[in-house]
């Protein structure tokens, strides 16, 4: 038997609301089939935004996405008198379509925002789970659903975390050959955001999953150091990115550049 | 208790060569614990690649990655005398570093290229497996690592499917509030290729594991039906994409397309 990660989400949650107790909920919601210590309890940023109170009123869906941008990194027309894809890196940091506002999952009228601190939402959920289990070891990844350059489809990646070494370092270790391995770093917390989508889906109102087996990179003890990184370390800072804007957006800027060049 | 998905990887497949069997080593592996009907047999492109002789003498692991490459997508100086960076679309339409080209866990003065046709490679690992074992319904992924634009780290990604639902399509469905969902397209089979990785580690010596509890994901039969569209759909034509070219190339054909326009 070699080590195994073994991934659920129950269900019975029901309709999380603002104010509600959201460390409350996942505890009563786990307690039926318990928790363990290593285990990383994963939930979407949608009920973490709802618990905080992000839903507003938006009659403009758009204002609400300009309002959570920092930089627009892209944009789309979109036929049939749709506005604009806009693909902006966001206050968080994070680079998403519509800035991650998300319109789904919410009453007519109103947008859910992503947490403001989803990392801090994280340490909080952390801190009283803890408690309420006793155990020392405890993750938590906070989710959101996120498009990428280059591949079709969505993935779940983390956008909080609290407990877990969000990257496995290799990078100092050795392969089978005995070389040095120089450029190894995994992104376990998007690897563990991804695995419990698996189980949660999108439409099955299963929006915390527990992943048992990943104890190796589950810390412990509260604090800063059990807390760890966070998830905001996986951001690239867009200088370091070869991708900080879109392909045509660079190009008319070289354009432009240009043009003003030979003008002034 | 709600369904649970477990991922394994065994220890103890030992190095794989050009020529071997691989369907019968990762069967004579897997026998141990045993596989079931809906199971996902993962393995990595390389050992796939090892088994299809894709070993390659190269004292010049550079022009390894220009013979892999089809287009030139970003690149970046790097210090200490070492070639450029180059991240290019390789002939599987994989947009990867290097082209995908492996120098780590290969003999020195050899590089390991990517599978020839990494979907007829999974095509092939599942008729082997379905016939071994006598089950329906199994899937077969094949996994690389792969870099992302705006996220530190590095996530395993499927670059060959066979038996594996790869998207999970809820465009048509509906959210919790009646609504239609618009948008969600859920990569699964890099999801389950990230799942995996969480196992098998990068150096544990452990490039197979079993995915259980998928089975709405699973294909049944053989031929076509079967094996289904292949990890090859996930791959966004470059036309389609905002991020076909780095920030930085995109810019500098822009100048050069106004001097040329303005020179000519």
């Amino acid at each position: 038997m070699s080590d195994r990660l073994t991934v659920w989400a129950p269900a019975g949650l029901g309709e999380v609301r603002p104010g509600d107790d959201l460390a409350l909920l996942v505890g009563d919601l786990l307690d039926a089939e318990g928790v363990a210590d290593g285990d990383v309890v994963v939930v979407t940023s949608k009920i973490v935004s709802k618990a905080e109170g992000r839903v507003v009123r938006a009659a403009d869906r758009e204002q609400a996405i300009t309002d959570e941008t920092v930089r627009v990194v892209a944009t789309r027309e979109r036929p049939g008198g749709l506005a604009p894809l806009r693909i902006v890196e966001n206050r968080l940091g994070l680079v998403m379509a519509a800035a991650g506002v998300d319109a789904s999952n919410t009453p007519d009228g109103t947008v859910l925002l992503l947490p403001e601190d989803p990392d801090a939402s994280a340490r909080a959920l952390r801190r009283a789970l803890r408690a309420r289990w006793g155990v020392d070891r405890l993750g938590v990844v906070v989710t959101d659903t996120a498009g990428r350059p280059w591949r079709d489809g969505l993935v779940d990646i983390a956008i909080g975390a609290a407990g877990v070494a969000v990257v496995d370092d290799l990078r100092g270790g050795a392969d089978a050959h005995g070389r040095p391995i120089s450029v190894t770093v995994t992104a376990v917390a998007d690897e563990v955001a991804a695995a419990s989508e698996l189980v949660r889906g999108k439409t099955s109102g299963r929006p915390v999953a527990v992943v048992r087996g990943l104890g190796r990179y589950v810390l412990a003890g509260g604090g800063p150091d059990g807390d760890g990184p966070g998830a905001r370390t996986l951001v690239r800072p867009s200088a370091d990115d070869l991708f900080r804007e879109g392909s045509a957006e660079a190009y008319a800027r070289g354009i432009s550049a240009t043009r003003d060049g030979v003008g002034g």
